[in-house]
């Protein structure tokens, strides 16, 4: 991993906007951009002034000024990368952002990759790995929830106590390993009592994280829904109100996170995935009557199930078709019961409907809307909304989001169980030395104190550049 | 126009990126901003701080962390609006941009409205209308030339001129102004042959700048441009080819500016606009055998066009289409012959068709190429990288691109034209005074000397928010 190099990058959003930013990182930066920087009061160099101070000027090539600009200075180790950087604010214009970054190559910056610049910042040991990865968990947040989630992690949350547990059971590794060079000789210097007590704090530690991830992996991607109904019941209709009410409620101000993915919509801060909705709503057509037994196989993989009824049916129809989805959900699943179309069907037949559904599932909530007409879709938002506080009040709880954390996390769980079997039934210390030694090496691959550069580079490749 | 308020927008592009940011101006940008930021070294006050210091540290809602962030310092008069203003860098996920500018809101701050940013530093005199204007050029330019253009304009490039031009001019109307006072007496306070002279240099300076609207308006968007050729000769080949062949000419690098705009390419430094290609594609079909006549009745406003032949055709239909179209350009239009499809046609029925061609039309640039196998491509992208070549090194004058300058020059120019006429004819002096005031008029309308609200309203609400 090449570190002495100066790199560049553009760090702000594709595209046009009012300004962008363009970062530079290495020993070279304030050299770079003084090249190309004149001051706007003539004489002041650059590499004379203070950090973290700010600087009006141009960047000038052949004597054309290209853009005016704010040069930011920052200077090692206090800054983000804990090296020398430099950030140049210019106007938003492509065209400017592009030809200011050649610029800098042109007078000795190296294009950033994707994620050099976090990339720097573990290797200068301005964070561990872990927090390193939020940092792009925190860019790419599409919620308020997965920001939090992201945030924690990247103060250290679950890493610091990682590192602490790791640290003890290097203590009693050394100690286990004296043990073993005394040979033949019956020596016990690490306490075994303790031994335990700290490889069962592990294993509980461990069991706690490893179960957060599920609710970790909703918060990060969202809580993933589903509408489910009989074709022509109203499925994407809903769906459209839905993000459109979405709109109005979450915000008045922008609303760029629609925009970006597709089928997300946040409730009060938490994200809501409709899984495969497109999917089910093309291929409803070509099932059975029902609609529900094939298309709906994929039902398991939600957390919330939009059952939409039409209430002009047959009261038997409807319960039927509740009865055969009810069936297939399991507890952790949520349905909400949505009577669609009343106002095609009566207040008298809605009524109706409601009391035998009531009778028979006392334990799913029921709204009746009318989709085309956006009735009571608030009530149907306000529903979704007490799910998501439900889901964020586990407040400042550690919770594992990185698929990569958990496989850690999952084998050094595995191993610590053996090294707690391995106590229990007295096998050879040896043994259980070689399971502490795998323990620790898991542990260390979360806070990046044991890892590869192939580790690194896959890590890191999935950032977007300038970050 | 309200300017004490305090207001507050995202500035960078929309969407994810590495950092983003957010700017408050107003005279309370930095107490809004110390409420919700604690610093990261504590007890330093952001309100004790210099102007042009960087600062580290958390935005922070209700005790919760909201996002680690840089806040950048600037005092009136030394900001960007003229008033204080605090610019926020924070992690690029829309959803944390959305927050913080929520917060910021909730705290007091007003959602800035398009261009209010530059619409204060207007205001509070730090530049004039037309540089404002420069601003919004300059952030929407997608070429280098029209960065250029922007560039010289933001930097006071013409208005400079004119407002002299314009102070001159008053002087004079107050000294005419003071001989309508003494009415019936016939004094003469103004030089009339100081008059004359200087109401020559305004008509030629005018003309001048007129006449630069239309290299203006190409440069701003893009030499127009246009491929010609009856159907299925290999249009939209061509094109795809040549986007493809700039993409790897331009630069290595982004590639953003072909994102956002169809069918403009780069070339050296300076834009081709396709105009209408794709209606053209369409219609080809459905017109006479030629695929001339009607469909490029528009080619009147390309400055170049690219004439397709297919060189298997009969050398007798080439040189009737070539004639068809040359009979129909104007001199300033150029033509670039394309005979395309060599790699069907055999060299002997090239150089039977070349020397033909070249035998009549002399003038127009000949260039066999392959436009399905990309052959002699280069050569037509180095000839129209020479023709921009010419266009650009016009250099330093001066050139407008704004149809609303180019509208108040014109109404200026009539009026000075007036003005000399009045003066050369003896006609009263009170009438001549009458067309001084509308030059004087119009000159300021461009630098917004003279402005009204509902101008104002609509130049700044063109612009992109955050500027």
């Amino acid at each position: 991993m090449q570190t002495d190099s100066t790199i560049a990058a553009i760090a702000t959003a594709p595209g046009m906007g009012a300004i962008a930013v363009i970062r530079l990182s290495g020993p070279e930066s304030v050299e770079i951009c003084e090249k190309v920087f004149v001051p706007e009061r003539k004489g002041k160099l650059l590499s004379k002034q203070k950090a973290y101070t700010i600087h009006y000027g141009s960047i000038v090539e052949n004597g054309n000024i290209i853009d005016k600009v704010l040069v930011s200075l920052f200077r090692a180790p206090h800054s983000y990368t804990g090296d020398d950087m430099v950030e140049i604010s210019c106007h938003g214009s492509p065209v400017i952002q592009q030809q200011i970054l050649e610029i800098l190559v042109n007078n000795g910056a190296q294009l950033a990759k994707p994620g050099e610049f976090t990339l720097r910042a573990f290797l200068n040991g301005k964070m561990d790995l872990s927090q390193a990865e939020a940092v792009a968990d925190l860019i790419a947040s599409t919620s308020e929830s997965g920001r939090r989630v992201a945030m924690q992690q990247m103060r250290g949350g679950f890493t610091n106590e990682l590192q602490l547990l790791r640290e003890k059971l290097l203590t009693f590794i050394s100690l286990i390993e004296l043990e073993l060079d005394f040979g033949e000789e019956d020596v016990e210097f690490a306490d075994r009592t303790q031994l335990n007590n700290l490889v069962e704090e592990i294993d509980s530690k461990l069991g706690r994280l490893l179960d957060s991830f599920k609710l970790g992996n909703v918060i990060k991607k969202g809580i993933p829904a589903t509408i489910a109904g009989k074709p022509n019941v109203g499925k994407s209709t809903l769906l459209n109100r839905l993000l459109n009410e979405e709109r109005a409620i979450v915000s008045d101000i922008a609303g760029t996170t629609r925009d970006t993915i597709e089928d997300v919509m946040v409730i009060n801060g938490t994200a809501f995935r409709f899984i495969d909705t497109a999917g089910l709503r093309h291929t409803t057509d070509t099932v059975e009557s029902m609609g529900i037994e094939r298309a709906y196989s994929k039902i398991s993989e939600a957390l919330v199930v939009l059952m939409m009824l039409d209430t002009r049916d047959e009261v038997e129809q409807c319960v039927k078709e509740v009865r055969t989805l009810a069936g297939k959900l399991t507890k952790e699943q949520k349905m909400i019961l949505l009577l669609n179309k009343i106002d095609l069907a009566g207040n008298e037949r809605v009524s109706q409907l409601e009391k035998v559904l009531s009778d028979e599932f006392s334990e799913f909530q029921q709204i009746p809307i009318s989709a085309k007409h956006s009735q009571h879709i608030d009530k149907l938002v306000e529903e979704l909304a007490s799910y998501s506080k439900v889901k964020k009040s586990d407040g400042d709880e550690v919770i594992v989001t990185n698929i990569r954390h958990y496989e850690s996390l999952l084998r050094a769980h595995e191993n610590i169980l053996r090294v707690n079997y391995g106590l229990k039934s007295q096998i050879p210390t040896d043994l259980i030395a070689m399971d502490i030694r795998q323990v620790l090496h898991y542990l260390g691959e979360i806070t990046g104190e044991i890892t590869t550069d192939e580790v690194l580079g896959s890590i890191f490749s999935k950032f977007c550049i300038g970050k």
